[in-house]
């Protein structure tokens, strides 16, 4: 047995079964170990941002992570982006990097990188393999490391040689480490803030946010008045019939500043205080009211569940039922296509258990209140702001829920950073109904760009955030890579297709011209 | 004038013309800056690596840099890159990153990242600025940093508050530095291995492939016998009818010792002693010859060309007409495509001061040979090993040089990582005849996993290596992004398309099925 082969038996024994790949000739022993070690289903991205996106898509629906494999220092730049979405969604990632042959690494040959460099600021655990005899050890810590509450980026680096060397064997899993008791102090002064009267507001988000989070929410809500809220980005939220409806921060500061108004307590579940996405001339960037106090119920990595379940209990909130909700259905639209109608289509339509991946941004403004009502879902956000998330973490969460249909709500400018994801959809014949929103612009540019206080933009500036000249033709590029699809101009036509696509096995493209 | 104008002034005093932009919302003062100044011509990408592809293309056409326009950590991530290409390229760019605000920085908003750590191991320079008032001189620095022979990438990072808030006013650029004279020592010796009879190789890199650079290898060689090599991977040389061949270092390493085999004297000009691509188990990676005495004439940043005059005065050799390429029409091929007949095609039909780029891999080895004899060109290559660098070098190049053909010779593997870059080609009506070779495999995987020592490939390793199921439809793929394409079955077809294209103005595209 190699070092390659180590790793591989290493995580497929820790129960690791899907890496997302995107191999080159540093990773060739790797590559040859899954076809000699059972049990590691391999799925090729033809670009890395694919890869990593896809490894965060499959953590937040599979509770666990997938692994990736990435080709030197270039191949994880690529997939960079993605990982910081994937920090950001805590989810647990293990990324395999490839690294010349420790002997090779200090000769400054064309590939050669400072890969530990390009990976710290995604990873919250970082290793080079000495030799093969590490490997297998190195790779069990990797799994633990990512697997640690809430969930991180583990990378390990492995220079050819510790691959192709023979090795000792596969080593033990090391048991996931379970998330730490939230601190006393913070939950009982949460408790008394909930008994003084005062307004409080509980933000939430993590396991906050599960439906079991979500129910001791509303428990809590009615038996102290306390208002809950999500995050404006979530990594994964359960909503939908029979769940608990989670209202959310909005994005644009000064709307989020309003929403807090008032509040004497802010109740942190599982998250941090808010701060605006961006900076603006003269607006606070700290969103927390005046006057505020702000109490830690639990931080990301604490059990946030026991946490409210000892709230809920200390308050009288148990006695409670929570409030969830009913099937409202919106109706089939009729006329011209419109963010609002295709909101109003996958509201109507949506099947139970879908799972939806939303990077709509300024398409998507209709969604979530046309959808609240629908069949049962799970709904996953952009969590880092680094676009290009939307296609590759739907193409994840298809692949760790092949029962489930994924409904892939794309921007069309967002949507062309990782485009290629489409091709593996194809490949792997996964169940994604990918909606683009064809607006043709940055449309959140052309918002943002007022609101820093460049008014009036010329001629330049407006080229920069207009796709148009020419128009991208989306069913031509989602039919070069094996994905059927169509345009839609009316909301008859939408409702048609999407229909039509939810029940045919497979990926489907729908471009949507808004 | 705000920090912002205070930049793009600054870049436009100092000779900058083109910006490559795909910017957010931390760098709209930036993007409104394009209309308040004149002189800035800026090109939108649709993904960063197009953008700093395109800069890498540009500055090894321009000899000058273009500024790269990139939406912070995460953009910068996706441009990394093709920012290691143009490291090992040499190419002078000069990134302007947008950050959030100084005092939004330390609070953790959702697209908050070590933006230095990103950027740290591709530049030679990086800062962030610390105000609006010292922006304008970061501005100059930047420049002057990327202009440093032999050239490199700079960094700036550029808080938003410092492009919003007041500035001073312009900075005067600073004259961009000359390259340092090549010590004594390594031109003395240099001269008395050539005087000595013994077997000698000069192996040449940057100014030393330069046209004039070429001129006196080949006087010296026909003074000394003295041979000269190029490396493996340059990022210009001057190529065709007229110059002097330069003959290159294989690629793989056991082919690029046999040729070095017998060398006494290795004389370097402008690079480095060769080391092989990957590591091989049990084989060498250094490949200069056991018993050869390594001579370096001149380093990088050095005046190779004053060297190597100096070389060719004590040698004698200035008396010697160089041996300069004439024309050899390898005429037109017959029957099924192939990567040879497609050479043939480009060698008999390449147009005077057309630019090839080279990301052609596995399917290029023919063109070499089949252009050397074509009308004079110059020849890019992919310089770091990053994948992916093909087809927005050919955007940034056409941008340097809008009255040459640009002929981008891409595998299809490669292609796919920045596809992108053709939607900027029909945006910008660019010059650009690309040529995908569609062999529909990591061809060069399957070489190197035999090579590495890991044979029989299983089905999973062949999954990760050939990119058919679906095959990529690139005829598709171009015209969803506004490039007119074809696809051609045989030489004749292959011809006739290549023929009307570089006849017509804009781009266009061949997917070749080889």
């Amino acid at each position: 047995m190699n070092g390659a082969q180590s790793l591989l038996q290493t995580f497929v024994d820790a129960g690791l079964e899907v890496c997302f790949a995107n191999p080159g000739t540093s990773e060739m022993h790797f590559v040859a170990a899954l076809d000699s070690q059972d049990g590691m289903r391999s799925i090729l991205g033809l670009f890395e941002g694919v890869v990593t996106g896809a490894a965060d898509g499959y953590a937040r629906m599979a509770g666990k992570p997938a692994c990736t494999l990435l080709h030197l220092g270039p191949g994880l730049a690529n997939g960079l982006a993605n990982l910081h979405n994937a920090r950001r969604a805590r989810s647990p990632v293990v990324n395999v990097v490839g690294e010349h042959a420790t002997y090779h690494r200090g000769l400054d040959a064309p590939l050669t990188s400072h890969i530990e460099g390009f990976a710290s600021p995604v990873s919250g655990w970082t290793r080079v393999s000495e030799s093969a005899d590490t490997v297998a050890a190195d790779a069990a810590d990797a799994i633990c490391a990512a697997m640690t509450p809430p969930g991180q980026v583990a990378t390990l680096i492995l220079p050819a040689d510790t691959a192709w060397n023979d090795a000792n064997g596969a080593a033990t899993p090391l048991p996931p480490p379970e998330p730490t008791p939230a601190e006393r102090a913070g939950i009982e002064s949460a408790i008394a803030a909930l008994k003084s009267g005062e307004p409080c507001t509980l933000l939430m988000n993590g396991l906050g946010v599960t439906e079991a989070g979500l129910r001791l929410a509303s428990q809590i809500h009615q038996a102290t008045d306390a208002r809950f809220l999500g995050d404006t980005f979530i990594a994964r939220v359960a909503r939908g019939v029979g769940r608990v409806e989670l209202p959310r921060l909005p994005y644009f500061a000064e709307q989020a500043e309003q929403l807090l108004e008032g509040t004497r307590h802010l109740i942190l579940v599982d998250t941090k205080a808010p701060v605006s996405f961006f900076a603006y001339p003269g607006k606070a960037s700290e969103l927390t009211p005046d006057g505020c106090t702000v109490h830690t119920l639990s931080q990301p990595g604490e059990d946030a569940l026991a946490a409210l379940t000892e709230v809920a209990e200390a308050v009288g909130a148990v006695s409670f039922a929570p409030i969830v909700g009913e099937l409202r259905d919106p109706g089939l639209p009729k006329g011209a296509i419109s963010p609002e109608n295709i909101a109003q289509v996958v509201g109507a339509l949506l099947p139970e258990q879908a799972i939806i991946v939303n990077e709509a941004a300024t398409s998507g403004f209709a969604m979530p209140a046309l959808t609240e009502g629908a069949q049962p879902h799970d709904w996953l956000d952009l969590t880092g702001g680094a676009i290009g998330m939307g296609l590759p973490a739907a193409t994840g969460a298809a692949v760790a829920c092949p029962d489930r249909r994924v409904v892939s709500l794309q921007a069309d400018g967002s949507g062309m950073y990782t485009l290629q994801a489409l091709w593996t959809q194809a490949r792997e014949n996964l169940d994604i109904t990918t909606v683009v929103f064809a607006n043709r612009k940055y449309a959140i540019l052309q918002v943002e760009f007022m609101r820093v206080g460049a008014h009036n933009p010329g001629r330049k500036a407006m080229d920069m955030m207009e796709l148009n000249r020419p128009d991208l033709d989306w069913v031509a590029l989602a039919q070069g890579m094996g994905v059927p699809a169509m345009r839609a101009t009316s909301a008859e036509q939408f409702a048609a297709a999407f229909g039509k696509s939810i029940a045919t096995p497979g990926p489907y493209l729908i471009e949507a011209v808004v």
